[in-house]
């Protein structure tokens, strides 16, 4: 077992999100706690983050959901092929680009989670 | 708190792995435990597939971690502009390229994690 704590959360005045970071031009803040401030440092305005997110939102996983239909698809899928937060664990990822950070507090575009979402990692995001 | 619960680890032969995913081509597999193998449907050879890893050999976070030098540069970076496995949260991230399924295990190539690493989460890789 692996216990994780938030390091923030995201700040949104939106109520609707796209399904996909990749398709959204939304802004929000990750507003982190006070304490990791100095890990911040480095990242710059214009830069692409990847940001592992808590869907915290999600009911329990069951196994009925090892395949699902996606919105707008009319077939199931295999829950590890396509992006929905019902997942055995519930993680999400957003590559998302940096507007400005000032302290602990990063403006981001191109969100997909909801306001109030737990933020538990940001990495430098480098292309494949 | 947020509790996760492995859903396999990859399995591989490398004794040494490069830094990062975008610089490696080295082959590994990813083993499922046998409960989630129906979740793979519909992931295909070729595929690029992101990976929620545990960086399972990290010791527990130190603040004086909150800024690290990474090898082959010469001065401290904010631990959310880098990749390092020490982080306040040990989740990596890699972005691999599919070779084959079977089942349980899917070949892939690309792995910059070690032996025995436990997995977290598969999903579609979407370029943003």
């Amino acid at each position: 077992m692996i216990n994780l704590e938030p390091i923030g959360y995201l700040r949104s005045e939106h109520i609707e999100v796209p399904k996909h970071c990749s398709i959204s031009d939304l802004e929000g803040e990750l507003v982190l706690a006070p304490e990791y401030t100095e890990g911040l440092v480095n990242i710059e305005p214009g830069d692409k983050i990847a940001v592992i997110f808590n869907f915290h939102k999600s009911p329990p996983f069951k196994s009925e959901k090892l395949k699902q239909r996606p919105p707008h698809r009319d077939s199931k899928k295999g829950v590890f092929s396509i992006c929905s937060p019902k997942r055995p664990n519930p993680l999400g990822l957003s590559i998302l680009e940096v507007i400005s950070i000032e302290k602990n507090v990063i403006r981001v575009s191109g969100i997909d989670m909801l306001d109030g979402t737990p933020i538990l990692d940001i990495k430098p995001y480098i292309a494949p």
